[in-house]
């Protein structure tokens, strides 16, 4: 079944708002074995006519997103009524839910409110919990040359588009679909390889599967490998697929570096602490927003100065002094004092320079010294190098450190 | 001058990825007095063939983004290369910038990475700082039956388009719009006032002005004030509204409090410490966004555990037994050892219950006591409820932390 989706709004185009519903929709229908073929994003007013005539032939299901509201440039109701050739009439039961709401909210009611309450004949309204404009639900309509299709409008705001979609939508389209059980989307997060190397180590062998679509997707130091199938067949292949990979496979599905190390912690029972110097907290807020961090995060330090990483860190002022604040052994040092002041487990450490300026020929912008140390207490030095945008080169610093102090835990 | 951009890339129709080009791009070109009329998104592969012969007839300009990586699934430059009929040849600086980072990032060279360095005849290479696959730039082809529109070709990472954009797309769009002088948009960043207290106080006043467009966008506990119109008509009106925002205006533009914030301090000459419990490292990663940190901030405590309270800021462990860790007293106490530990003039400190688990009747998930210090050394604290998910809570902790911390340095 082909179904596309209409995102309407003059605020997406100018970037005002981002588009969260494509994202929101793409996974809620996955797993009723939907995926969208395309999507369109089109002014507020009358530039929807063209989208919806230009989606008709083509689509099983199409999904409008916006121009339900009161105002006078919300036309997604009255054009796709228009060109279906159904007359709107007034439904009872979504006026009287905008003036409970208006009463509740102490708001006077206005005409052009009732608009919302026009509905296209045979169409069936979606309640809309959170608003004032219901959803719409349109069956196929034929005409002598084309037949429309499945036909969903829903409201813009995303708190009140998430929970119909969740409650209204999907159990409709359950309906319309065939069963896809057995099939699903696995995904692989891979660290410490190119997406070449990745499709060169597995990916072509699993594109000859004339069953499987393989896919990838780049991210700041990570490649995810994205395989959809059926899962008698993802079961089958993945042994093979966590024996190539190694210790290069971060985790699987949404899980992040973060959950992956603070899980692997918890299980264990093992603590963390860290010392962040050019990542400047990132390292903690990424810890940190796992829920559960509390169990085995003991402190982080952001030991900007020099003065901080020998009073907070016990790093050696000569040592400073003679290497310089972004050296390896300035690093080692700062993961030991790390661990030994927090009396945590692991440790991990950052000092680089995050630019733009405070680079030399010897450490250019972009440098970066990172060290783990683990429970033996003998820290590892990485030494790296991202010359970058600033808030980019500490992603990827962040994204580094926690991947070494990943490889790190899975040695214990 | 219409412009159109056609997103490619399975992961967004999947919902692995939200599309963040589309408001960045928005966004950007703006000021240029260009708009975009139409977005489109298709799948990796040959989806992109149809979406480009659609848009062809209609745009002036077209920027597609995606699918110019090194796996068999990125296809737009040499689908787009057929259409216009122009045949691909190797561009020796490409090959040379793609070698050159495959060593330096320690990766062999595959013969498909050399795919990224065939350039369509004609083509003007755009410069990939952050990858191997460049950016092309394909003035109009005209064909008996057609002309085709300036097209762009970018990259899909965010992280390598930002730069390319920024650096070489704006220029040459420049060069393709007629010039549209006198006019601009500007926004004010609001805090601590709702959208509708925004528009009660100025907004409503503003309206009225034929030659202005006013728009709001509300975000996590700040207001954007929207304006669009002439130059001098901004410039004329900017004295009243800096008076009726008064303390409540964060700053003008792209500027965000943590940049206020450093700048106020380095103008000042002062130092920052920050202690954080709750908001897990995220106030010193916002601050160390900001180039120059350095220079004011002095060091950041994640202290997590109650020990690392104790220890680090010498938080009376008496005091916590007796208030909680979550208290007032607490957050002050962590804000005067940050203060006194760091030796710097201010200090900000958060201690709160993030969630999903931890809360009680009485400090119920959501729950944060944010304290600021100054030089006169006494610390003031906030009892704030942001009862969320996890990482929205950070954030809007971060925000008000933030905002409390950039009110007290305007005292001095």
């Amino acid at each position: 079944l082909n179904l596309e989706v209409i995102n309407t709004g003059t605020e997406l185009l100018l970037g005002n708002v981002v588009n969260t519903h494509l994202a929101y929709i793409g996974k809620a229908v996955f797993p009723l074995g939907l995926r969208i073929e395309r999507q369109v994003t089109v002014p507020d007013g009358a530039a929807i006519r063209r989208a919806l005539l230009n989606a008709f032939p083509r689509c099983d299901l199409l999904i409008v997103t916006g121009g339900l509201g009161p105002t006078t440039d919300d036309l997604t109701r009255e054009i796709a009524a228009e060109l279906l050739g159904l007359p709107l009439q007034l439904d009872p039961s979504v006026e009287e839910h905008i003036q409970e709401r208006c009463r509740r909210r102490g708001f006077a009611i206005r005409d052009r409110m009732l608009r919302q309450a026009m509905v296209p004949m045979g169409a069936r309204v979606l309640f809309n919990a959170n608003g004032t404009a219901p959803g719409l639900y349109l069956p196929p309509v034929e005409t002598p040359s084309w037949a429309s299709p499945h036909l969903f409008l829903l409201p813009g705001p995303p708190r009140e588009l998430k929970p119909m979609f969740q409650k209204q939508v999907l159990p409709l389209l359950e309906h319309l679909v065939p069963d896809r059980a057995g099939y699903a989307m696995w995904s692989y997060r891979v660290v410490g390889l190119g997406e070449s190397a990745v499709e060169e180590l597995i990916g072509l062998e699993l594109d000859a599967h004339p069953l499987l679509e393989v896919g990838y997707c780049a991210r700041p130091n990570e490649v995810d490998l994205r395989l959809i199938g059926p899962v008698y067949l993802l079961e089958e292949l993945e042994p093979q697929i966590l024996e190539k990979l190694g210790p290069n496979l971060v985790g699987m599905g949404e899980s992040l570096m973060e959950d992956v190390i603070v899980h692997a912690l918890k299980e264990r029972g093992q603590t963390l602490a860290t010392a962040e110097s050019c990542s400047g907290g990132l390292i903690g807020h990424r810890i940190t927003n796992v829920p559960g961090a509390s169990a085995v995060y003991l402190q982080g330090l952001v030991t900007y100065s020099n003065q901080s990483k020998e009073r907070l860190l016990g790093v050696p002022a000569a040592l400073i002094a003679q290497e310089g604040a972004v050296s390896g052994p300035v690093a080692a040092a700062m993961a030991e004092g790390a661990r030994q002041v927090a009396g945590s487990d692991f440790a991990v450490a950052t000092t680089g320079i995050a630019g733009p300026t405070g680079g030399s020929p010897e450490r250019p912008v972009g440098t970066v010294f990172i060290s783990v140390i683990g429970p033996d207490g003998a820290p590892e030095v990485y030494h790296e190098c991202f010359p970058t945008d600033r808030e980019t080169f500490k992603q990827v610093t962040s994204q580094a450190a926690l991947d070494y102090l990943r490889r790190k835990i899975l040695e214990y």
